[in-house]
This record gives structure tokens, sequence and C-alpha cells, in this order.
């Protein structure tokens, strides 16, 4: 494997990371729901932790029935076992990163990670 | 701890989101460097991959001593021993997130991990 991989984003309804970068500690998606869709079922996971940051529009995440408004600069952690379900707005798209990582895996990071 | 967290994010030249998100599998920092500005050290890490997603300007990155030019909407992986710096533009300041995570620890993901 090469030491570092790199590609350009088009314009996509959803955009997987993990195989055109070859990632192995996460998942990475960039997704864009049109204004009143939905992503069409509930979901919880069995050991990943999902963290959305939300790039541009307004949705909504319904999680454990609670509705968590979502804007442009919103960074939202979802634990695993929360059930989960996103909207758009009814009047404007909303387009988002969603990370997934193993609950728990990370051990040290930045300085405490790094050698000089 | 809450089955979910939720921030928004304001303009900062670093802003990092583990412990405002509680986050445990990953570290996820937004970052500007301003035009002609560079992260002043090369570094490379014990454990952790890292990928960058670059949101507004340019750059470069200097890996293993060979220049990959940066741009709004490219991605990119680093493994662990890769000797690493960034560098804004001359002309343009460059905003990127940076996600930390340990190599080798998404087991699975998406579908494979979800439960409907």
């Amino acid at each position: 494997m090469n030491n570092y991989s790199k590609i350009g984003i088009a314009e996509e309804a959803r955009i997987e990371l993990h195989d055109r970068l070859a990632l192995t500690g996460a998942e990475i998606s960039i997704n864009t729901l049109p204004a009143g869709t939905s992503v069409p079922f509930v979901h919880s996971h069995r050991q990943n932790e999902e963290i959305y940051a939300i790039l541009e529009g307004a949705g909504v995440a319904a999680i454990d029935g609670k509705s968590i408004d979502l804007k442009a600069g919103d960074r939202l952690r979802i634990s695993p076992s929360a059930k989960r379900r996103f909207f758009a707005s009814d009047t404007t798209d909303i387009k988002y990163i969603c990370i997934q990582v193993k609950e728990n895996s990370l051990k040290n990071y930045t300085t405490a990670d790094a050698i000089a």
C-alpha cells in the first residue's frame, strides 16, 4: 500500500471513501439528501460510532424518537445503539459528511500519537 | 453518556471535536492555515491513519519529501509512518478537516454494521 492516496470529489448523491482511499480505520461518506426527502429507514449500528458534519443546507436527525435540528456547521456524534433516521428540510437540500469508526477504538491522538 | 451530542462550529483557527463531542473512535479537527503559512513541523504518527478533506482554498502536503497539491474537494489518506507537513498556498488560505483514526481498527461498516 502507498503511504498516501488522494482523490477529488465531484458532485454525486453519495460518495464513499473507504475503498477509493484504501481507508482502514473509518468509512467516510459525503451525502446529499434533496429537499423533502429522507433516508428511508431507521437503523442502529453494532459496533460503530457515527460522526456527522453538516456542510450545507438543513434538516433533522430523529434519534431515539427525538428530533434534532441540523444546519450547516453542526457536528453530531451518535452512539452505535441509537436508532436514527435523517431528513432533509422541506425547502432545502442537506449535504453532510458521515464518518463511521469503531466505538472506543482510538487510543492516543494528536501529540500523544505523533513522532517528531 | 448520552446517545448523541451536537455542537455548532464557529470560525476559529483550529477546532478539536474529540472532547467537545465525546468521541471514542476518532479525533476530528477543523483547521485553517492562512495564506503563506504552514504547520511548523514535520511529523509522523505511531498508530493513527489520517484522512484530510479540503473544504476551501488550496495548499500543498509534503509527504515523505513529495509535494501533493491540494484544493477544495480533495480527500487524502496518509499512513501513520509517512512524514508529513502542510502548507497553505502563497495566495489563499486553506481550510480542511483532519480525521485521526487507529489504523486497521474498522471491522464492518454501513450495512454490514447496521441493525435494521
